[in-house]
């Protein structure tokens, strides 16, 4: 009775379901304080305090109508134009509030780009591994979301793979830095090698190829690794920016996206997001949090919490004979896999009360994901499970 | 560039961005106190106190992780729980959290309705006048919106054209009571009489056909009428609520969808709203404001300020020679225009800086609706200007 489209994706998500009610059933069984849950990427680390206090300022400070009404489409006006002298400060790219629409989160504001730019069987290509939703938004506007792999041993996408995947139907490339689910960054050089491409295939084919930067990672860096800003170095670029982890936000859904001011039809994208933000449903990003996130603009959670937490399980994951790329930033380990079937090693895992995703669901088998935004605590007390879980899988 | 569906909405759009640009212009020229803008459905009237209150209860009282993390796509099931309890108390219909769904708003609930019940070409019917987005959602997922006529003079739906309207591809039926742009409300016998035909044509074709409830006005009534509780009177129903007009909070996109229990199929067509709510990109409804409408059940703006400017607005265009039926909800009234264009009356009503919106954009040529969620002052001070425009009108 459902449509086709969604009685399919019901059927897979319960798959997924699955595996929380197998969380659950674990907790009931053995504690919650024994089972080691890294499948979800769901921030431990509280936002910072200035979210709280800006909060009860706007409430003591503006008034209310003003603070929870309808505004424009793309966002308070003030809101956008604070953003956007902040990134033009930080980036040195000039912006303005023209630049800046206010999303749902990231998720909002790559479903409304989709929207915007896809027409039915048209392409957008990422790279593997990669976040599984990208291929859901692709396909709600009836694209077709190509999968190109990335280098092995770096992640790094494969420049020479993604000049073949282009085609004249390519509409949009999605990248992902920091990476969510391998952790790695994109070098300066990656990007400019990926500009280079789009750019020669733009002129081949004579169409526009829309760089897509989705970013919610962006502030989880570590080791004062610099994260290349794409406006810069192409033309036809959105950055789709999320305060989910940078304020640890993710429930509030509020995010924006930033347009490059020389892209082609500047004008129409721009218009054109701010009717999809409309009609898809959001109508606008959740007021108050706009208002929040223009008062606290460069506040960050504490991300020592999470680079504490990388080194604790990178560092056992290694000395006990995992593969794996120290990530730079995002809170996530991408390793092999002990044995090449990840689902059966997820199950194995699962005997050990840990619970991770294998990298099937990233595009990528032989991997497996873990999520390090947890209890330091707990991270600490599963290492003897995964050093159980090693030696498991040794002797099979 | 942009999609060719999007290529003509933003075409389109700019049509009534133009309008609202006309409003700015003639603030500037005329002074904002001097122009009558009755174009926008923006509450004027404040959020109740229990709004600000909860909201510092919840930030001095609940973990911060708690109030912005991620949940379940479906939303807190605390939250859900108290809303389902609260319509089971007041509606006298047995609800659990597991018949509701949290949305941002009543637009991203109907909209991942449709995601979730249309293939493409699948028809919806909804009776005219109609809330001009309504076609866009459904088009958003290629779907074909049906309009049927109400009857003249009542704006109560025309069953015999519903009958007409439906065929083997009807997979629902919008309606929208309290209505906007018309005010009425839908009467008991409508409801049934609407019910009796789908159920007699689901048999008839051996599908389903599911009753979409939009509900945004259900607490903006006057004159102690009751709304029909439409999960009572038909099974394959929904109702889409949001807590935009009863707590004046349209900007914070917050609102549920309620689920008939004996709807078919209830299992796929809750998991399936659940994955849309993810794959659209809403992700979860927000999350502060989840807690906050938890918080401040039965709370409702002061609707009586509404009701005196129903009043005052009504009984002046009356006097002065407008045919318009005496709404009995929402805030909007829907009289016939003096000349035949409404496209020429809203022309030259601006003459008189009174900004309203043709009936055209509702589906209704001939009408045109003027928002009175504006100060009583700025009614007051309109009335001469509308005895202008009707002087006006007579003398053309």
């Amino acid at each position: 009775m459902i449509s086709k489209k969604m009685k399919r994706l019901v059927e897979n998500s319960s798959i997924i379901r699955a595996m929380f009610e197998e969380g659950t059933r674990l907790s009931e069984i053995y504690g919650e304080e024994n089972v080691f849950d890294f499948s979800i990427g769901n921030p431990n680390v509280k936002p910072p305090e200035d979210v709280k206090k800006a909060i009860i300022d706007i409430l003591s400070e503006e008034e209310p109508n003003l603070i929870h009404g309808y505004m424009n489409n793309s966002g308070y006006e003030d809101v956008r134009e604070q953003i956007a002298n902040y990134i033009t400060k930080k980036d040195g790219v000039k912006l303005t509030a023209n630049n800046i629409v206010m999303t749902c989160g990231a998720a909002g504001g790559l479903n409304i780009i989709l929207k915007s730019l896809l027409n039915p069987e048209d392409e957008v290509i990422t790279f593997s591994p990669f976040f599984g939703e990208y291929a859901n938004y692709v396909d709600n506007f009836y694209g077709k979301l190509v999968v190109v792999k990335s280098q092995d041993g770096t992640f790094q996408p494969d420049i020479n793979a993604l000049e073949e995947g282009i085609n004249e139907r390519t509409k949009a490339i999605i990248i992902n830095s920091p990476n969510n689910p391998t952790g790695v960054i994109y070098s300066e050089t990656t990007i400019k090698n990926i500009a280079k491409v789009l750019e020669k295939k733009q002129k081949e084919y004579g169409t526009s190829i829309f760089l897509i930067s989705d970013e919610p990672y962006r502030e989880i860096v570590y080791d004062d690794i610099e994260v290349p800003v794409i406006l810069k170095v192409y033309k036809n670029s959105f950055i789709g920016y999320s305060y989910s982890k940078s304020l640890s936000l993710p429930g509030e859904r509020i995010g924006y996206i930033a347009v490059n001011g020389e892209m082609d039809n500047f004008e129409d994208v721009i218009a054109s997001l701010n009717v999809a933000n409309r009609i898809l449903g959001f109508v606008n990003a959740p007021s108050l949090f706009q208002r929040v996130v223009g008062r606290t603009l460069g506040a960050e959670v504490d991300v020592n919490i999470y680079k504490k937490n990388r080194d604790l399980l990178y560092n056992h994951l290694i000395s006990i004979g995992f593969e794996c790329i120290k990530p730079e930033g995002a809170f996530y380990l991408f390793p092999k896999t002990l044995i090449e079937d990840d689902k059966k090693f997820a199950q194995i895992a699962k005997k050990y009360n840990i619970l991770l995703v294998p990298g099937t669901a990233f595009g990528s088998p032989g991997y497996c994901r873990l999520s390090y935004c947890i209890g330091y605590d707990k991270i600490e007390k599963s290492l003897e499970a995964f050093t159980k879980l090693a030696k498991d899988c040794r002797n099979l």
